[in-house]
């Protein structure tokens, strides 16, 4: 893979293709969008999915749903039909509320061709807080570093390059040791109910980073093992005071790695800090259909893929998608501007809001 | 279901009848044992489970074997072969040694029909310790029970009817409750990898009690919105400080009740206390087979029972089947002795140890 290329989604002249995320790991299905409702499934059903990549996928979605229309009142449209996709990421509500300052300004006619510069530009700008993520973590990581064994970094669900339109957030500083010549390897959380851990482990080996996959159950066992170095994790939203909304179970592991003394670091752009959350008591939890947890899909022993119902049809399901970590179960929050305490977010909030805040 | 029928194992002439919990929730199938193999094969691949059953088929195992043979020396190779099937839940060799103590002074020909009415009366006293454990546990609910609203009890894998020879460890003081008239609601845990919470939901659902199945990694966020009043979970063996060996991720649920305020209670019967493991550092947890992580099975889309690969075949996989949940995280041991606090387990490890020891 080279460094230097976008493997999530690509513009193509006037259309958007996606690497669609439901098939993998099982099968590489790229998926062409071309219009807003197609945008708008692709997110909701999480053919997309990773807070940084929804968010510039959703700015593309906007030079898309423009494309469609040159009404006056179609950007407000837009905006709202693709805001309301998923509720958690607050990368998507951000990247929306770039496109809307830098279009509203603009008569209709040229809102089109400029949301495509912009959407490309936030892009670029992902990729590049990646690469500053990595390296940020890289110094981390190295200063834990052992002779003799690998550093054992576990995650949970996936902040990969498949998250983001980069090398990931979670697994940019992952990536970045591998390139540097720093052994790690990683322990690869199943990611219950969407599997997400099977993502991971698939583009690890894509990578040739040496990875285990594991139950969500024993994560704690392995901490208490003495198994684990490091907890890195990616965020999908981050409130003022460094509360951690992430994928469902990163609070458990959270727990365990304090009870453990295991560090447990969130890797996010700061793009996922939302200053409007004072803490996490504030942050809308998606809750997604029980059928996430009743079908599973796989290869089917013919060879093809398929799904097996292994919970009967009349079990009632409750499915929030994601969980809050207390900021004090948080050790660093490694993001595009360094490696940061939970209590300096304060700073970068203020930043955020500007001066007349 | 009548509260005096057997409902996973009984006898049949010479053979033994036993519900093959691989098969459910999707099909109920009875399988008949009639050999040393086939019982140490219905235990090693989890046909029966449950550290109270196994312990109990292993006491029917030793009948069969016995059978097959009137040496002199059967015994302790039936014994040998038998404790060897799993290595982590104490019940398995507690009733082999009382096996191997009822039959070692018979004469070689009088040791089968021993066998037979020891297996028998260690099948009727553990109904006997799920029915003190359902009036001890009822009281403590009871004591805890909110007018208005159902008590929300959260249990994780499977320790109801499905893991004895009665009503249960975990699941007994809810099924006592249920039948006193108390509303209670039990939240399941899916229990990846091999997904005995759909045991759990299937046997809850066969007697009315309200149920939901959340993600194992939605426990923590459930505990922390305050939906659970209390957790109470089985164990495999518990070190004779109170450490206690589960299935893998009843540590993180432990955690976040800690961490949430929520009480956190063990039920098992005394057989599960090992007197001779002074703490968790000294349970062997077993590792199974990374296959119980790669393939899931369920009904297909045609109807048919099967199953479909998960995890592609190349990825290496870290199954560990159980956890260590420190004494300190465990408010009570429930057993039919009553509650205790774990610092109470010296006067029983006392006690099993006998006045000698």
């Amino acid at each position: 893979m080279r460094p230097d290329q976008r493997h999530t989604l690509n513009r193509d002249g006037d259309t958007v293709v996606i690497l669609d995320q439901t098939r993998l790991p099982h099968e590489r299905v790229w998926r062409r969008l071309t219009t807003l409702a197609e945008v708008e499934q692709a997110i909701n059903c999480m053919q997309v999915r990773g807070a940084p990549l929804i968010g510039v996928t959703a700015a593309y979605g906007v030079a898309l749903g423009l494309a469609e229309s040159a009404d006056d009142d179609r950007l407000e449209y837009v905006l709202e039909r693709l805001g309301a996709t998923r509720p958690t990421a607050v990368n998507l509500a951000w990247a929306l509320g770039l496109m809307a300052a830098a279009l509203r300004p603009l008569p209709a006619q040229e809102r089109s061709a400029a949301a495509w510069r912009n959407a490309e530009a936030l892009a670029d700008a992902d990729a590049a807080c990646n690469r500053a993520i990595g390296e940020h973590g890289l110094a981390a990581l190295s200063a834990m570093a052992r002779p003799g064994r690998p550093l054992r970094v576990m995650t949970h669900c996936n902040a990969g390059w498949l998250a983001t339109l980069g090398w990931g957030t979670a697994l940019a500083p992952v990536y970045a040791a591998h390139a540097a010549g720093l052994p790690v390897s990683v322990w690869v959380s199943e990611t219950r109910p969407r599997n997400q851990g099977l993502l991971t482990a698939w583009e690890l080996d894509q990578c040739g980073v040496p990875h285990t996959l594991i139950a969500d159950n024993a994560a704690g066992h392995l901490m208490a093992l003495g198994e684990v170095d490091v907890v890195i994790v990616g965020a999908d939203r981050i409130a003022a005071n460094g509360d951690t909304a992430n994928k469902v179970g990163t609070y458990l592991k959270a727990l365990a790695a304090q009870a453990c003394g295991v560090p447990f670091w969130v890797a996010a752009p700061c793009s996922t800090i939302d200053a409007n959350c004072a803490d996490g008591k504030a942050v809308v939890i998606e809750a997604r259909d029980g059928d996430e947890l009743r079908h599973v899909s796989g290869r089917l022993e013919d060879g093809n893929t398929g799904r097996v119902a292994i919970v009967p049809s009349g079990t009632a399901i409750f499915n929030p998608a994601f969980d809050l970590t207390p900021a004090d179960l948080i050790g660093a929050i490694i993001c595009e501007r360094g490696v940061l305490a939970p209590a300096d977010l304060a700073r970068i909030v203020t930043l955020q809001r500007g001066p007349g805040a």
